[in-house]
């Protein structure tokens, strides 16, 4: 059975893991006959959103301990994730890859990646296996590879951001993934683009499949 | 197009709404071409549980503000909640529907439901809409309605407590619905049994499934 290793940054779509693509990431994974292993890194959150108002509330979170939410507990920290255990990575979006995973929101093409996160990601490409990344965590494959073909739907500024990181952005709409062969990244937009849940399942699917497709 | 009230408990299996439960009943609902809209009541909640340790911890959440991670920001104050306006009720679990909608994990059969979900519940039931319960949710059900047959799977003690609130408990595993005729009320186990994501996604989309059907 294969197995992935799933990096999540918190708990709710404007400080943490987007609910929906982490949650249907799993359901795609069990249900294409895969397993996987929930990983995060024990960090503060960047910030704590109210995400009725969208305002920031006067908190601290663990990211950590916010992502053990969406894993019912069944979680490791990130230093604890040993590429050569698993056929796979994959990284759910949500602001928390641009706020906690790495610095994207605040800093843009000169975001700086979390060490567990970076150290991971480049584990699984030196051993030559299938990297996945939604919606905007794309943004860290961006950074700590370069030259690499990459998508997050259509957002003019984010593809920008990703180009003057050396990445070639494709655009791309609901359920498509861009695989990206010298290095065997594949992304999909999901929430990046207006989306509703089902096209969510649909993202979520089919880069688990691309990915499980080349693990043959 | 069929339209689904769901309420929620807060964000996360341990101290609010089951997230697996709750993202795979929005899901089940828009894939069988109905839609939703999500509430909540706004108090604080029982407590906040760390979902690695299990213990509390000394903070303060408020079960709307949360619940709002699920739904994305797309959610209003179960005050609003006019069973005028949709065809069903739906109630996913996590141990929030026992410690925010309803006092269950601590007074057990002898349970307050709160204010706001007692009348949503009774306005659907008395306008003869199907009530959908998840998991530990249906123990909300059996305070309200009293004698009306339900399954939350094979958990004998809280199987007890139902029938001592007056309501019959139908033992049930993974995907099984049980629909109380009188009511129009269906319930399914999902998390109270030991259970993978799979088998919630098949709970979820059952449930939905058969209340559709008395909606023709």
């Amino acid at each position: 059975m294969k197995k992935f290793a799933m990096i999540l940054s918190g708990s709710g779509v404007f400080d943490g893991a987007e609910i929906h693509e982490s949650t249907l990431t799993m359901l795609a994974i069990k249900r294409q006959g895969a397993d996987y292993e929930i990983f995060a890194p024990d960090i503060t959150q960047h910030h704590v959103v109210n995400h009725i108002t969208g305002e920031e509330m006067d908190e601290k979170r663990n990211v950590l301990i916010e992502a053990a939410r969406i894993a019912r507990g069944d979680i490791k920290e990130i230093g604890q994730l040993d590429a050569n255990d698993f056929d796979a990575l994959i990284m759910p979006g949500g602001f928390g890859a641009a706020k906690n995973l790495s610095t994207f929101a605040i800093d843009g093409e000169n975001l700086k990646v979390n060490p567990g996160v970076e150290k991971a990601v480049k584990a699984f490409i030196d051993q030559k296996k299938p990297v996945g990344a939604l919606c905007i965590s794309p943004v860290i494959i961006g950074k700590l590879l370069g030259d690499v073909e990459l998508t997050i739907g259509s957002d003019q500024s984010t593809a920008e951001a990703l180009q003057k990181m050396g990445a070639t952005h494709k655009q791309t709409t609901h359920g498509q993934v861009i695989r990206d062969s010298k290095y065997n990244v594949f992304t999909t937009p999901c929430y990046m683009l207006d989306a509703n849940i089902l096209q969510i399942e649909e993202g979520a699917n089919n880069v688990v499949k691309a990915m499980l497709e080349t693990m043959k």
